[in-house]
């Protein structure tokens, strides 16, 4: 019987990523071998590694507009001090959503100068800044869009005259936006792109090589674009299934045809928590995230019975993060509309049984 | 029709490990989810790290020694930094075997002075040097234990009052050593330990919180360390697919047992590479590594049918590394002894033929 998975990251994949990942492990590509124990320079895997790039691009429109895509290691936590590391010669700018804004801001300090344009803290990162001024001499201003812990999400971008940084990790591929407008983009994959061990890093070559200290290598950007993404051996397993994410992505209609999707579970979620008198949603309404819903029981003393019937129901992955409390459905892309509809289904049974 | 896969890196591992791990992404423990699909907070994940760690310890009789170890993301290329980063102040000395060790050098020259303590350079990295005297002010020394491209292995390690460091990588738990020698042993999975993607870090605690400068969280060791090698999302797929070869490398009694098995698979390998007399050997006889076997054809016009022969045979990866040229059988410890006697076979055949 499999769950409904609502796992905030890692996360559920499609189910047909699943089972072709599973089968190549027996057997990839006919070849008679694992895809574990196949070399990363391979003609097989140098295959798979610029499909993913190429898709990468294609799927985000950045194709022939100056970006290289890159499978990096380490996660989006590497990139909070790569990003510094590799474009911070003064001062940088970075808006603080939530924690992971909070953790990129204490690696960027240790590279230089960091301003913090706008803080959603004294809220607890219930909603998203807006109207603030960001320093003209500032080296890029750094902002996440998703805050999968708060359940919020940037709908709005600022329009700079500086490099756009963005921490893309929980809604990269979700929805539509002018990435253009962005000059590097990072993406942990173990939201909507594949298994955790590698991050997606989409960048504006025209910004790098502008620091004046020396970038060990594996932290260089210009030294792994040098290399096309196989500076290193890759995490080929991680790298593999992330292309076939991609081309799942693709085959729904691109970022449009899942964006689609998202809108519906998203106003399914929302309706619900809204319209049942026991629930209430912890962020801004204005700032929801289409990804991440939380949302509390009014009456604690529902908790045991609620859970009771999610459990029932194979529900899997709602308890909150323990710095909001109460419950976070994540519906990323490979979430299927029926998963919703039963989550939704035991918030209104619950309000017959209460 | 499965290959006899001789492949550097990534490599072969255990045929019932690629069966368990693929089993575990369309159900992981019987819980109706993809090990790709689960969070690394969860209970049953967070068990297997458990394991892999004590498994790690225990097969290297490093438990309740002061050691821990960590499973990273980034490669082995990462720890040339993350070891400079962590350890060098002033200067280290590095003792020189190859490519791996030359990049292992240039990295860490961005911390500090390295002192090259000697380099079997001039003779194309086909020895490993002895009789060097290292420098009892230095911070640590850095070895590389086996040369992948080389096919040479380091059989005595130094003995010195100073910390010792050791890419372990192409080596790891094929072969009994006294391991409490080291203080801070690397390895990247892809060799004898997992998929491409993680590294397993074993590091004596004591020596670590003795630079002054200050190092950002994703590279510290004292980091990861306190957070359990958890403290962001670790790369789930390969450290569970690591633990299952650990627990195999277990089965086949610790490292004692699979050393056995090594020893016969290469005294097969470079039995007939001197017995043969179409083919030389690349390394020092002393110096042969019971991983990689690197060798020639004296007649490079064999090249076609040697090859053809090795393809009918269903060997794959014996191609040497573009520095060595020639072949390379690698015997990590999956290998089937049955391999090494195909790969024997087609030499001969090959002397018959000729």
């Amino acid at each position: 019987m499999k769950k409904h998975n609502f796992s905030a990251g890692p996360c559920i994949l499609p189910q047909s990523v699943f089972k072709e990942s599973s089968e190549a492990i027996l057997n990839f590509n006919h070849s008679g071998l694992s895809i574990l124990e196949i070399s990363h320079r391979s003609k097989d895997f140098m295959a798979v590694m610029e499909e993913a790039q190429h898709l990468a691009l294609d799927l985000l429109r950045l194709e022939d507009k100056g970006y290289k895509a890159l499978f990096l290691q380490g996660g989006a936590s590497t990139q909070f001090l790569m990003a510094a590391y590799n474009l911070l010669e003064k001062k940088a700018a970075y808006l603080n959503t939530g924690t992971w804004s909070s953790k990129a801001i204490k690696e960027a300090k240790l590279f230089g100068e960091v301003e913090e344009v706008a803080s959603s803290k004294d809220k607890n990162f219930n909603y998203i800044p807006k109207n603030y001024s960001i320093p003209a001499d500032a080296d890029y201003l750094h902002c996440t869009s998703n805050n999968t812990i708060f359940g919020t999400q940037i709908k709005e971008f600022p329009t700079v005259n500086i490099p756009l940084v963005c921490d893309m990790s929980s809604d990269i591929f979700s929805r539509e936006l002018d990435f253009s407008k962005f000059d590097l983009i990072y993406a942990g994959a173990q939201k909507n792109m594949g298994p955790a061990g590698t991050t997606l890093v989409v960048v504006k070559e025209d910004i790098l090589g502008k620091v004046s200290r020396q970038i060990p290598s594996m932290l260089d950007y210009q030294v792994h674009i040098g290399k096309d993404s196989m500076f290193n051996t890759p995490p080929v397993f991680a790298v593999y299934t992330s292309m076939l994410t991609l081309r799942w992505i693709k085959q729904k209609g691109g970022i449009a045809g899942v964006q689609k999707l998202n809108e519906e579970k998203a106003a399914l979620m929302y309706g619900e928590i809204d319209r049942n008198p026991l629930f209430e949603g912890f962020a801004a309404l204005e700032d929801r995230s289409m990804m991440n819903a939380t949302f509390n029981l009014k009456d604690e003393k529902l908790k045991d019975l609620f859970e009771d019937l999610a459990k029932v129901a194979h529900i899997n992955g709602i308890n909150g993060h323990r710095s909001v409390g109460g419950y976070r459905a994540s519906m990323y892309n490979a979430l299927p509309k029926e998963s919703v509809e039963v989550l939704v289904n035991v918030m209104k049974e619950l309000e017959t049984q209460a």
